[in-house]
């Protein structure tokens, strides 16, 4: 199988254990994610062939960063060493009615601050045949953007599946473009588009029109009028009954039909990071694996409702455990 | 913002981790409490200028138990060292079907022991506005009563609100005096008081009237009978599902209406000690922040619901996520 | 009282800590357990005189299980140490969907070469009114087999009360005898046979015969016609929702008449493993101190659903806390 | 072999993990001891059939320390459960120059409060050899004391060799007897006392006389002089180079000879609590297994070295172990 | 005693517990430290009334570190919350010949973005009667030495004394201004400067003097002459033998006379970040208590030695601990 | 740089954590190791593309071991997956005069029933220069010491540098070949032999000729006689002077010469396991980047004592961090 490519940061993930709120955290339990490299590595556990490309920073926490990264089988070869920081974020998990909060140390990055000539796209893509990438890499610096653009124009040259989680995060996009002229320009390079109504509506100004049967639906088909070469548009919808307990379904369009899953019930999370990535490399392993939309979604899908049952931003679990929820086998029995 | 001020016992409280059995312990985690302490702390982290008063032992014990209750911003400069034992608190904490349980290990203590002179209540109280304890206090021993007596006695002189959780415990009161004969002098001299329908039976021997609309209003209104100083009477009502799911709800009588709060459901519960002082706390706040005591009311049940996602004896939230709670925003949204 | 006698191998338990996925663990708590040792030990906690029957390698992780049993009050004086090699299981915890998994490693251990001739069951059964053993023991080697069978036949010579939880493990049975085969000899010594239908089918070929009006009350009369000695047959039935939230209900048939129990709704679970074993030990504790075969059940039952509150294979409760929750009080409610 | 037998209070200790001081820890470690337990308990590491008595507080807290010393293999029959308090101890563990901390939260414990008539002597000791106490039980409470001089009755009675290590403790005996009058009639019962030279001084007015050879031994002489019943003294000399560094030599005079050990250095020090305890219990060993007073202090002094190396009161090394040490294998060269 | 005031930036440091390199931690063990806070917080242990100056980021993480000070008895009054950014760092502890390593990451904190007139000189010091600063705070970028020039001048208008420990880093001072322009102007506003050989080397280019009798006194002897008012110089030597043992001794010079102290060896080091500060701390408390300098130099490097054996940057000791060590007890005898 | 490619079993390690014995332990820390994956592990780390082939079960526990040795860079891709049970290993951790002990569990692996026509090794060895095994490899099972013998001959036609560390372990050859005869045939094929004195006598039955001036060249000379394609032969001498403190050197023999290294002082030893592996990716290391091997071993014996202030059993350092030690510069001084 070609392997699937992702670009984009990745972060130490800093969390004071057991739900305790940040001031009362003596110690901090350490994972690493980013929303590219988590679809990648969610699909290295699924049995896909996966490559990771980024810019860690060149000292001890850049190093341990790749090596977590490694033990998930991700294949770091076009990654690069510079710059002197690593990303952070800092995840205080909630319960019950208290939120979840994250609060954001990314600023001034290795990453930030790469340099888009480090990375030999045509090279980097050989033996690839999907590349993904996330609206959180072009937001990070104009660097981080023209990185993408390359990345992005080899794969269309070389004829690969290219996916995005266009994602907008109000946030970041702090370096004087704005997200609405970059993403157009880079979403026009896409086969898939994950998005949803809200995110077409900031970046897009797209909105459903007055009167449409499906919301989504109307949508999509603006998102696909504006881009040509985009031919689905999928997107997750989320209920969120409480911090520890939440709905769960997808929702896919291929240009003439709608695609829907069950709503699955999230009770309890365990963790909810990664949620939307582990749905991504869910769709993107159906896409390979399955011959319709509505079985990629549905894997999709349902790799997202276990990955709330898995600690850290990854998803890890095998395809064989998504196929028995795909099945309906939720009851979560004892194997022995 | 003038202060409040409270006084009363701190204990170290511990706890084996993680729902282990008391036998299964092999360490235990500390954390520091009480029932008044608990409140100042709160009110501390909502941003109310707070002092606690007490007597520590003069150990290494006491004085981490102080530096607990100063990272959290309370003023301990009327605080006394002297003795030698502080008190302890065992928590075992249940799940589902299994209750927690309280392993009670605070007689003796350097605060049973301390000396009414110690307190200088027209200093203490000078920047105070508001008066707080609980019927925990009297109960521990005849000093503590008299020191009790004493606050309340000052407070009054200098105008101050006094209010009182009158929370009757039938294991303390071991020093001779009857609960009913003490707390019935010290309720006289408050204006607010937390009593539930259980706590006017066991401490005023007042039941509802029959046929009576409301049993609390009509307890509340005999409470006010009795103590003409009183203008509020509030207490929470609790609904246990199990150990890891209660409902929880508020009342307050003002001597004209009855306001009561929405049934909160909490699930799961993180941990569940500490709920009612952050209750208190949370009128308090609202009483000083607010112009009605429905508001009060609505802000004090907020605070205890979210008590309850919090580890610890101490209400760690800031007004503004309680007033989330209170317009409504339960769903435990990630925050970014 | 007299004692209960259980018979069987005891394991290391090694397990993630808080739903880790076996990849991310960085370290494994330990406990142990073993069907019918816990079943001993559960009895223990209950305050019934409990001796186990074993044989634990001749090593230091040999001693440091038999510490464990020891603590819990069990009597090993009739346990032999030799042979190399201590029985392992891994434990994956799951959570909602996610399902809980076991690995075991428990082939070539010392308990599967233990030398049935080191037991003199007469002597080891001189205060002892009842014995308890289950499936898997013979399952592990044809040595195991045959000290069962000689356990069985002293046990019988001696009067004593025997009771098995046939529990029916396809992937152990290596040895080369069939299940079938054993099983039925050994069944046939039985007073008492916890059995599910689906236990009676694999082992006995025993179907609920078409149009039953209950099928347990069919198959457990095919079963007492089989095995005359047998003059109880009992069994839980578990409905799993998810990881954390199971039902349980329990079923007994004495020749005559079935006594049911209502279902407990079990959630969160703590932890699952060993409630089985809770269940016989609650139900072999009822019959000793009940008049009725109902109220065994219903002390079984309640046992059970109370372990999975528990960390760990043994049930570490009381008799009375296990009576509140046969009186319905379920609420979970604090205990100061 | 004949049983040992101790009698003593039994304390839970709480100790912050890893050097930290009390009022960084978030969590306490907890293990149990007390002198004259400790002896039992390293005693039935050693191989020899140990049994403590004792009162344990009739809660949790009792019951949990009672399983730690069950899981030891101490015979616990003769143990009373009563009372409400067990006896705390916190222990802040130094290193290099700053010393360890012990905080005592012993008073008002159910051992104080134990009834001398709830032991029946006679009976507790018909299957015992021997009977060890230490000062520091009948410094507790009169009642303590009394139940001392009951069994060291019992034991003289029966024909036991008693032992005592005086164990002078300045803060204890507050019940209004002197530590001189109760210990001079108590070690009259003795066989052998464990005594330095500062205790004989505290207790018993025993100074070595000028110009004597050896101190101790002028020391010895007396003591044997007083307390003709006596007929070894025995006692370890501790070079305390720093919290984490000492050496340790033994002593014993049998009334015609003094044997000395040679010093161990004991670097790095993992916990040095129960040292004491430890000789003790090594010199019991080495009087019941081996032909000389030479070998039994060897022993001893080898058994408290090794102590040193082992976290906990209790002296978790087995008999090989400590005869290594004896034989000079001091170097902890890698078993495999 | 009037306060002693401190002005420096406060960061988190990141430590995997228990000698683990970066790549293997799983989770990362907090504190809070920073140069000059330390000294504050290690005087406010002692008992000198001290408050600390400094901006904290207005987040969560902010807040957390100023409850830290908080828990240590230090007044923040003064500190300003803003800007977005608290500085980390992070810490791999050594052993024997590996060395521990810090990796900075600090840049772009809030306190570098400080606005130096958020801080209201005259106001914070009307209390003070000593101000302490280091080299690193006007390292960090131009508001952060402004302010710290601000200070110094608010200190001599009203006659603090004024200390700097001068502490040259060379990987800060990147803001365009060099340290040896920077620290000459501010050292000249000094008392008493913390300055060893090398620092006086590479900040003010003054070398001893060939043939000087004392390398120390010549270095000094030239500081004072460029500064004159400056009236001590102090320091102190570190003699590493490895990673878990070093010597220490102090100099201090008076202009007329050289004080030395023996070195002190410190094994094990339990932590040795803050031992620079923990000697400052302890020469200050000196300066307060004793009329020589010889003996505040005492005090500061038992201190500073004592320090060595207490995790985290700051230096959780008593007086009466340090005066211990002054007298010599270093042997770390248990205290009971 | 050509890859080192290791063979042999991959073991899971637990151990209790911080020096507990196994009886006390609650958790066990897991790491994974081997005596030539370690070596493997510790290039990769130097920054040698490294290989390293063997044989995991295909289970969970299988992918955890494996996903370590990734995460350390170790390319696995010749590794298999077949079989069902990962060795093990429990390690106590001594301290001072008390040993470390090692319980091994490894009987019946996966490794030991491997397939030897599952490694193609002229596929394997395509890009390697170096081969490198252990002695304890064709212990394990006939299958185990025929694929070596078949990697050997692989790598002899293909012209690579072939290692061994004999390394006899006793306890190891129960498959009914000799430890003598077997590693004569496989040591004939190396060029580099790893080999103590005690190992050539238990072995070769090779000893030191008498009156030899170097025992060490004596036998070195015999085993060159021996086995004509040997042309080093290196080994480590070690003296333990406790558990946490002992001295190692490094000697090699090259036919001519005799080189050592002074003796390192190891104090104290974090980690002992995996010391003398260290040693010989630091010796193979130092062969492909120096040009005599009296620099090899140089930083050989640089690496493994380094390796000693390391958890786990592989060597995590830089190459830059050996050289350090090389040059001399052991006093583990603070890097900032």
């Amino acid at each position: 199988m070609k392997q699937v490519v992702t670009f984009g940061e990745i972060m130490m993930r800093l969390a004071p254990p057991l739900n305790q709120r940040f001031a009362q955290a003596g110690s901090l339990e350490i994972t690493y994610g980013g929303g590219d490299a988590n679809v990648g590595a969610s699909l290295a556990g699924l049995g896909v062939p996966a490559a990771h490309v980024t810019c860690f920073p060149a000292n001890d926490l850049g190093r341990a960063a790749a090596a977590h990264f490694r033990s998930l089988g991700v294949n770091l070869d076009a990654a690069v060493f510079s710059g002197d920081r690593l990303g952070l974020y800092f995840l205080e998990v909630g319960a019950g009615m208290r939120s979840s909060k994250v609060v954001y140390d990314r600023a001034h990055s290795a990453f930030a601050h790469l340099d888009p000539a480090a990375f030999d796209w045509d090279e980097i893509l050989q033996n690839a045949g999907w590349l993904h990438w996330t609206g959180i890499t072009p937001a990070i610096s104009a660097a981080a953007a023209e990185a993408t653009r390359q990345a992005i124009a080899a794969a269309r040259r070389r004829g690969l599946t290219v996916s995005a989680d266009v994602n907008y995060r109000r946030n970041l996009w702090q370096y004087g473009q704005t997200a609405q002229a970059v993403m157009t320009e880079l979403a026009a390079g896409c086969d898939v588009l994950v998005c949803s109504e809200g995110d077409a509506d900031d970046l897009f100004g797209i909105r459903p029109l007055p009167g449409a049967d499906s919301k989504f639906v109307s949508v999509a088909q603006q998102v696909m009028a504006r881009f040509p070469q985009v031919r689905l548009v999928v997107s997750t919808r989320r209920k969120t009954h409480s911090a520890s307990h939440n709905g769960l379904k997808g929702l896919c369009y291929d240009g003439q039909q709608l695609f829907q899953t069950p709503t699955y019930d999230l009770n309890p999370i365990v963790d909810r990071i990664g949620g939307g990535d582990a749905f991504v490399a869910g769709f993107i392993y159906g896409s390979l694996h399955y011959e319709s939309s509505a079985q990629a979604l549905a894997f999709g899908v349902a790799a997202a409702a276990l990955k709330h049952t898995v600690h850290g931003d990854i998803n890890r679990v095998t395809a064989g455990e998504v196929e028995e929820i795909m099945r309906g086998n939720t009851s979560g029995r004892l194997l022995r």
